[in-house]
């Protein structure tokens, strides 16, 4: 049985990756430490695209006022949504809501600020392209950051930007087991995967590339996060 | 190398299982259907749970009108959030911040209405404790649902009750790999885990159990969706 057919998903962390910095070549790198597939999705952290891209701030002494934090804060977000103490919830640039802009200070040198990639999709994209120019196979690639959520505690992996893969699974016009239409047609399946990738990784978090093998084949199509997955401000019911 | 211990995570949907009726014996009929190991997780859609647990209500007659639909769901729920045409965004008895507090007729005979579980980390429970009674294997146990999410769009699987496993992982403590403790400590284990089930599924959403594989073993440990999952009200930013 064709394995993308037999309801299998399997996810991979490629491990001992070198600590990446800015101008490395993600995908030179992971093929140099895995054997790619057709089909596979390799997920990717935001953190090492950040890095590579070169959206770092660096202190210019010991490291960072809070003040100058939350400034940072507000000039990577086009509108605040939610404020407590510290937290802010803001929308980004990018149109995400979350925490502080996305900003992060985890797994970074002293006094260094990583900021979210500039067009998540426009790096998963480069790096799928770079791979197909080098090994000629058909990968998927997913840029993955942690984010929290309204209702629920706790974070999960969702994807910030994707290449090769829809984002959505349409299933519109599709039919239930009793031949009714769907309700819940449009699932967010790069989000599934950034999930599933992140249950992969040790507690301390230092594996920046999961393969996910066995997504259904129907799912590979152009696609973007940006265009697909980000809510629209006029559609959403919760801004 | 020991898989739960280097980083492979495997889901595995149980194919050909019957359809599910009330008073039917889930844990009995999963290992009917399948090898477990200690420490797989049974990802298990709610829709069966419900039905074997009779939370259906069928219609009188022909099936039920808008006004009947929209009643049930107000008496599901303990406070509506959003309104927008047919669809209503509540929070349920149960404290579940979603579409229509979950009710659903998909998959479901004509005229039938299928209610959330009336609480999820018991019917987790349940089969765990009868799986361990029957073969004396220790099992995780997830109830999934399929939810909508604020901001994004596209709908994932989410845990609506658990058992024998942490619903989140505590990092609180724990170091970077710089050796800075870590910011997003609590990751929602169990959601990550649904979402990972989701994707081993046809499109037609027929595959009620789904086994995942590999998940770290620091994660199992009694805890409940609802006491660890559920944002209460007071800490909420967004009701």
């Amino acid at each position: 049985m064709d394995p993308n057919q037999s309801g299998v998903v399997t996810a991979i962390a490629i491990h001992g990756l070198p600590e990446f910095k800015k101008g490395d070549p993600i995908a030179d790198i992971v093929i140099q430490n895995t054997t790619l597939n057709h089909h596979d999705v390799i997920v990717v952290t935001s953190k090492i695209v950040s890095k590579v891209e070169g959206r770092i701030i660096q202190a210019p002494n010991d490291g960072f006022t809070p003040e100058e934090i939350h400034a940072i804060i507000i000039g990577e977000s086009r509108r605040v949504l939610r404020q407590r103490g510290q937290l802010v919830i803001t929308e980004t640039q990018g149109g995400f809501v979350c925490a502080n802009a996305g900003i992060d200070q985890s797994n970074m040198p002293d006094g260094a600020i990583c900021l979210l990639p500039a067009d998540p999709d426009r790096s998963a994209r480069r790096i799928r392209d770079r791979i197909k120019a080098l090994i000629g196979i058909d990968v998927a690639v997913i840029i993955s950051d942690t984010f929290g959520r309204a209702w629920r505690r706790g974070v999960t992996d969702i994807a910030l930007g994707s290449a090769g893969i829809g984002p959505i699974s349409d299933l519109r016009g599709t039919l239930d087991s009793n031949g009714r239409p769907l309700v819940a047609t449009e699932i967010a399946i790069v989000d599934e995967i950034a999930a599933t990738a992140e249950l992969t990784k040790p507690k301390s978090g230092a594996i920046p590339v999961v393969i996910v093998r066995g997504i259904d084949p129907s799912h590979f199509r152009e696609g973007s996060v940006k265009d697909e997955i980000i809510r629209p401000y006029g559609e959403d019911l919760f801004r």
